[in-house]
């Protein structure tokens, strides 16, 4: 039992919520959906470049102004190219473009920071480490939209806990289930660089969706294939049969208590209509020519999305990691999904938490947690650990900014 | 009961999966979160817009060319302006800009259509009829980035089931909780006619963030009021006020069995600070100065964002009616869980559509219907009636496209 | 003779330069090559926009900030839009593009105006009040590229006599020759209002080039005809004739010592080709289709463009009339030029003025003129009252901008 | 005497117009006016860009569809940037914008061209090698408004005489003056690698007016210094004046017939007030901080702006060099000049070339030709001379674009 607190301490128990569902973990329901976007899928290179965009004005701010300052990054569009995709290789014929979106402090007593520049050095950078053919100085054009603003210094750093930004709701949940692993493996393996270096015709642009019905697991994938390495139709059809079996083959290693397994890639292909009527690209990437993408459409936080669970109204990507709650709670909210899921009896765990526009981070609105407890287990019995769980959490959320800002590469 | 079936019919239910949970409706657990976002925010403008473009341009389709083509809206974002907010009236100094994404068809066998005109003009009729003090000659910006394709005629009309064209999943669910009700009733309320007769200092730009603790309901409400009928600090105060004062009236003669009931506006705003202190708006929206906002963010279909339900990937505003199974879907889904609510053991259901790529519409991948019964009901009290629902609503999808395109203005 | 001057008086005609040449008046000349554009040539629209744009920033900077600023819009380009022109009415598919260059004071010690707002209304007028079939809310985008700046308040106004903002050269002529008269009222005829009422089919976007070889004079007319009017090859080139037999009445009654007059109209056109091999248009200007403009490119200032006179190489539409030389110093050359043209012995007057950088408009670097005199007439015998005329004029500077200002419409 | 001519051959003379001027040339003249922009001048950056992308766009219509087609890109804008200089190298804080105009072919019979990577890649090119601190993927972004058309395959080069396109007017004259001789040398001079070398402050946009008054030639040049080179307003005061030391000891050896020289550079600076009241900038361009810059608007074809000569009306920067006449004829007329001023009693020639609208490229409208002759010569002594270097100018027509197109950099 923990002693007695005081002030501030108090309040995240305050409106910590515990409830326990008499219903099975989602592993043991009759059916569950989950989809994962890989990286080349234009939702998700908006979300990571944006996400990446932010960091690097993040650093500049304390760079140049010494403190971070108020930015937000997470609208922006990619708008498709137009390309002419053929057998051997064919080309863009024009680029896709990336426009930003939101807000950024540019200027502070007289210093400022060239905004655009920073934004579109990021992104270049990003698209050079992560696709391997599109060159973001031939393929990609931007365009900033972001309204620039000037702001003073502050004595921000007195404090080291900001208030929050916004009235924002965020979720996570664990553990995952076997279907939300292999939705991600499945990309996972798809993009990794072992087997791109045997089959470089694999695009970055790949989308798994995952459906399982009691023990019968079915996955659709869509593959962008890259075009400069099919020189046919038969070679297409050839490479997407290898391509499935050694997806099946991978995926069936790792099936748990799923007992029937089908893959299928590209079915809407049409054999024998030409480069048109197959799933072709010059780039890897359907942003190349008619799919655009968008920030906060892609991947939840989590790396999937999974149908069947509640998910946060907020897009992470691109937001402020200083102050913006609807990023900060998500990750805070997946920390104590993960330590709270290693309690013994907890077979699952649902984290909700509501900021408090206004309040330091650190005093939440509403922290709700929903429980999937082994048999005959109550609430009662993880409360305590529960409660310290989300104190020490919260605890850390003023710190998150320096940790996230540090990372190298998108998350 | 219904008789032997034959071929394509049969095949709905094949899929047709459904679950009874053992927990208790929504309504009875220990909280909830839910959002609205109003017609005045920038994500609710984009859909909103969007959705419209998208039915003109579905309209203009059927007049040039005799039919229906492909055509996908559902990518854009409103890029914030620049305002100058003042007591008794400020003004913008630079437009909002609205970028339209994604793509269409222009020209059929020589025949073409001016996409961008019909975007626009569609999107003014939009914004003269829905924001007050926004005028889309002077404070919105165009910008159209919809790749515009050419095709050839088809017979397409020869079937009445057309083809789906993704994989994709949908969910809607029903009844509402007394919460979500109260949280659209808020917005409705504000956003009124009668209301804004006597306050037309309300802008459309309105938030609500209803939480529940138990039977405890607490309603965060953010107002971009419209600075031209304030004249001073006090008098904005005195106004938020008093509408707090109508709002808590107007919802606690919709309580049902909430007990408590607290309502808070504007929690950010600083008395004494002037105008820029305050959540003062020229036009009555954010998206004037500052908050930017994009397609598929805001509301659910359903109108709200309800934090403890599952929701879709899929945004359905500006995507085509005919095909886009991320649309049509959602919208079959609601209507299937409108009528298996109205069962008498159901006391809420939820209903997940996937499609299967490239087969008609009437053939979904998977129905799976989460159902929460009365104590004592079994799921085969239920079975045939939901297959019968499942079977009709489905069946109606090739009339989808029809209805909605005829619809006047936004749903 | 004057008498003594002192100080900066004394300046003006220090510089002084007066050449007489024994060469004969242009108009006795072997030959002459004049264009004119109509005020539906996309480099007229550029010119007329951008002036009337300037006046408006002039007017709004008095308005707000008490006093004028720093502008200059003498850049612009007027991107193309795409038109599908039919007999009898085609349509407008997609619109031009206005951008507008340069840049701006916009914000003055906290008050702010709204440039492109501004820009956009003052556009938008010129184009309701000029050009009968374009509409600016559907045929034309706007996009702002001026640089916005801020400034302090300046005692400028203490002294009447700004100072040269940049090193100039401008140039005028007087008096016109017959064949320059002919191209302008070539195609004022064309553009007049009496014209239009019975031949309405006769587009703004007029150019007439004048050759005269001796006493022989041919004029090529182009001329954007609009298509709603036209429903047939043979509708088309009846009409073509009878506005070419206007034309040529109407110039034979002004051809003072010309003796052959010869006329055509759109030369190019291919009868039997349908509308595409005609020169026919949706909205009377070719910017629909395929022309840009820019600003600069189109009539000198004085309304014409004489191929074999010297000219400035300085737009002045656009220009700032406070400081901006490349503006004012073309209009006083011009007034320089009419007042010693109605001196006895001057048969033909280039004024060429030149400016101080950083010297006030009435201390010019150099005020050089040409002169044709009458046979046995010296420099000598009007190089007083030249003088005469050149102080007064340049005593005039510092109410130019007034004068320029309050001009209604385009000048 | 030439021989009896017949068909298209005769055509020519019958418009060649011979006219001797009785006035000096202008060297004697009593003043001169002469004006130079540098390579980095916003406006010589439009005119050089538009040129090599229309020779890149040229060379892709060979290589993709084996023939020349239609295209015309004389209509561009470089927007100004957004820029801090400061002693020791400031930052581009926002890049400029270069805008491409007009229109282009860029699909026949189903291949299509990459116009807007051809366009960028082409003046990136330009960038790199012309500009040394303008980084064209971090200081510069480009749009691309070229219309877009589709062809078919034409029998074009059955023909080697194209049709004019236009009827267009021409200018050139030949020899220079010192003083035009001396304009454009300063500017060299400034520009060329050896001062760069020992002085790299020196920006490459410079720019030139010198005005002669009888012998007296004064040079006013401005020099957009580079801010890293600079430490102190004291370094950048002395560098000014020793590089004004340098020009002026340079031309003082090319004076000719002038015999007195002074030489002014950046007379606005303001010692005392910092980086912002001299002529600083980060890149050596005024694009990157206020100034823009229109193709057309600089220098004409011959390199300089000789401000008491008549001059085009065409820009010919970025025209098509297959059929634009206002590009080919620029060039045939001052091949012509060049040739007559060889001619024994030739003291100055202009020659003037108009083009038919619609007939080959050898049958110009008109060539009327202006001399200034030795004493005592005259028309007739050269005009066999003249009829048939006319001739043999025009018959090379068919083969300018061969000859443009193989060009290496700008011309």
């Amino acid at each position: 039992v923990r002693g007695p607190r005081t002030g501030r301490e108090a309040k995240v128990l305050t409106h910590l919520v515990l409830e326990s569902s008499s219903k099975p973990p989602l592993s043991e329901s009759a059916f569950e959906i989950v989809e994962r976007k890989g990286i080349g899928h234009p939702d998700s290179i908006c979300d990571a470049v944006m996400d990446e965009a932010a960091r690097a004005i993040a650093r500049a701010h304390v760079e140049a102004f010494g403190q971070p300052k108020h930015f937000n990054l997470d609208k922006g569009l990619l708008a498709a190219g137009r390309s002419e995709p053929r057998f051997g290789g064919g080309s863009v014929l024009e680029p896709m473009k990336l426009i930003f979106g939101d807000r950024a402090i540019a200027e502070v007593e007289g210093v400022a920071i060239p905004v655009r520049d920073i934004l579109v050095e990021a992104s270049r950078r990003w698209f050079r480490r992560s696709l391997r053919f599109v060159d973001p100085d031939r393929h990609v054009v931007f365009q900033n939209e972001v309204r620039a603003g000037s702001a003073q210094l502050t004595g921000l750093f007195a404090t080291r806990s900001p208030p929050a930004n916004d009235t924002s709701a965020a979720f996570a949940f664990a553990p995952w289930t076997t279907t939300e692993r292999i939705a991600l493996e499945s990309e996972r393996f798809l993009n990794d660089a072992s087997l791109k270096g045997r089959h470089p015709e694999v695009g970055e642009d790949v989308k798994v969706m995952a459906i399982r019905r009691e023990k019968a697991l079915s996955l659709t994938v869509a593959i962008a294939f890259v075009d400069r390495f099919v020189d046919s139709d038969t070679s297409y059809l050839e490479r997407k049969e290898r391509i499935r079996a050694l997806l099946r083959d991978h995926i069936s290693e790792r099936l748990g208590e799923i007992d029937s397994l089908s893959v299928a890639i590209n079915t809407l292909d049409a054999a024998g209509g030409g480069a048109d009527s197959l799933y072709l690209t010059v780039t890897g990437t359907s942003a190349e020519g008619g799919d655009s993408g968008q920030v906060g459409r892609g991947n939840r936080l989590c790396g999937i999305f999974p149908g069947r669970r509640p998910s946060s109204a907020e897009a992470t990507a691109g937001k402020n990691p200083h102050s913006h709650v609807g990023k900060i709670y998500n990750y805070l909210a997946q920390r104590i999904a993960d330590r709270i899921a290693t309690l013994e009896p907890v077979r699952e765990v649902g984290v909700h938490l509501v900021s408090q526009i206004g309040k330091p981070l650190t005093e939440a609105e509403l922290v709700a947690i929903e429980l999937v407890l082994a048999p005959k287990a109550l609430v009662s019995d993880v409360r305590s650990e529960a409660e310290s769980i989300v104190d020490a959490v919260l605890r850390e959320a003023p710190r998150f900014a320096d940790w996230w800002v540090s990372l190298e590469g998108p998350v």
